[in-house]
């Protein structure tokens, strides 16, 4: 006899949404697939459409006694972090109790880059004694597959700034940079910081536009790779539709991202886009990692 | 006896001006040591204002036989570029017979980034038999010296966020990315690549207008190096009043670069715009490279 996955051992499996198709996607797989699930979408962040699917609970950012009672009470013990979050000032918090005998961690956790506030978070469901998953550990489908979605396929020089990508995006890692860069032409044209993907995806067409940068359209790609160290139960980087129309507009050949360490939203829309718009959309086998 | 310098041994310097107020500021600091300079600004891209200070001839780019002809004419051996160039388009060159032979060069040199493109044209110099020279070596003064220009000194956390950028810079330098990072309170707000500093720290002001950034204004560092292997006969970084300004409105506390390979354009106007605006404006030791 097999044992019991994990999934079922610890009753419905609470979901706190942020912003994005992602939370939904997450938990109606999850769904299907037989566990019941709890949703927590946060307040300004989630998106409320579609929301009714599933049993749900608004929260406050920073209402961590609502969020542990709530949940405690319909048995959840396993939590899943999903979705968007635009950088929350600790001003923004809206603190309960129990979120308030945490703040001295809290404010320490606000200190220094993404990762850091990211595992701070974690640290503080385990210690409550919640046992955090990846969305992936719950609904592996919604990763990413080797090779291309689409019709589309990158030529050599496409591989070739692929591979110059990924080189940059491992050795900027270690410094809380972003995730993605723009190389057209063995030329880095554009790297992510605090401003997101959009941003710097939007920089590149208006690069092109005013001169700056002169490779042709249709050419360059967007590479988007977890960093080496980062926490794989929350904060994998994620393409969907949006993703590449922005990369459309920029007037790049394709996207590449890492195989089994990518969320792909919209699966069947994003493969629509990318056949539209003729750009490859490609998972690099995890050789590609350093 | 001393040998004399190399600088009065072959003629006046001949001085290829791209924009900005470098080329005059060398030029001005060449000629009031004694040694005639020869001009020559390229059309699109150096300021004509006070280029009648020196004799000049005016070139577009691609007339590398003009510039051999005139050059050697009036006895010039050593050449320095100065100024800043925007990455050209191969079609915007204008080349006359000269260039034209050494076409298959110049597009090989157009392939890859900014580092090889500019070895590629110091080669093509040299090839013609003369000496290329950094601006520095014929007017050292333009060179940032260590310590604070100005009346403001970074604080112990502007000093560590300096250090974390010069240490991603460090990292990033090999894949030719740019030369310039963002940094505050330990966290990497913005990298440049090819959209240049000003168009960074613009970015930088926008995300904290949004409130993607939330780091108090008045924090914060606008950190540039050469990149580890950069020729430093051209394209070390530069800063200027207008690098000051820039980083005023980006929220910044300061500026941090490497003492004696950052060109400083317009000292005066930039302690005065640095004092000004309370930002501090620092020369990093040599220690501070990897």
């Amino acid at each position: 006899m097999i044992a019991a996955p994990a999934a079922t051992e610890h009753g419905p499996l609470a979901i706190i949404c942020g912003g994005g198709s992602l939370p939904l996607a997450v938990a109606d797989s999850v769904s299907e697939r037989g566990r019941p699930v709890l949703l927590f979408p946060l307040h300004g962040e989630a998106d409320p459409a579609g929301m009714d699917r599933h049993p749900h609970h608004w929260l406050y950012l920073g209402q961590g006694g609502k969020f542990q009672r709530l949940a405690r009470a319909a048995g959840c013990r396993d939590v899943v972090l999903i979705g968007s979050l635009v950088r929350p000032s600790l001003w923004q918090i809206r603190p309960d109790f129990t979120t308030l005998m945490e703040f001295p961690r809290i404010v320490a956790a606000f200190r220094g880059g993404d990762d850091h506030l990211l595992s701070s978070i974690a640290g503080l469901f385990e210690r409550h004694g919640f046992h955090l998953l990846g969305a992936h550990d719950v609904a592996p489908e919604i990763l990413m597959p080797e090779g291309s979605l689409g019709a589309v396929q990158p030529s050599a020089s496409d591989r070739a700034d692929i591979a110059l990508a990924f080189d940059y995006l491992w050795a900027a890692g270690p410094f809380d940079v972003g995730q993605a860069a723009v190389v057209a032409g063995q030329h880095v044209l554009a790297v992510e910081a605090a401003e997101g993907t959009d941003a710097m995806l939007a920089r590149v067409a208006e690069m092109r536009a005013n001169g700056r940068v002169r490779s042709p359209a249709g050419s360059g790609v967007l590479v988007k790779a977890p960093k080496p160290d980062q926490d794989r139960r929350f904060d994998l980087p994620s393409i969907g539709p949006r993703t590449v129309e922005a990369a459309a507009r920029a007037g790049l050949a394709g996207i590449a991202v890492t195989a089994g360490s990518t969320i792909v939203a919209e699966p069947e829309a994003l493969i629509a886009a990318a056949n539209r718009a003729k750009l490859f959309v490609f998972g690099a086998a995890a050789e590609n990692k350093r």
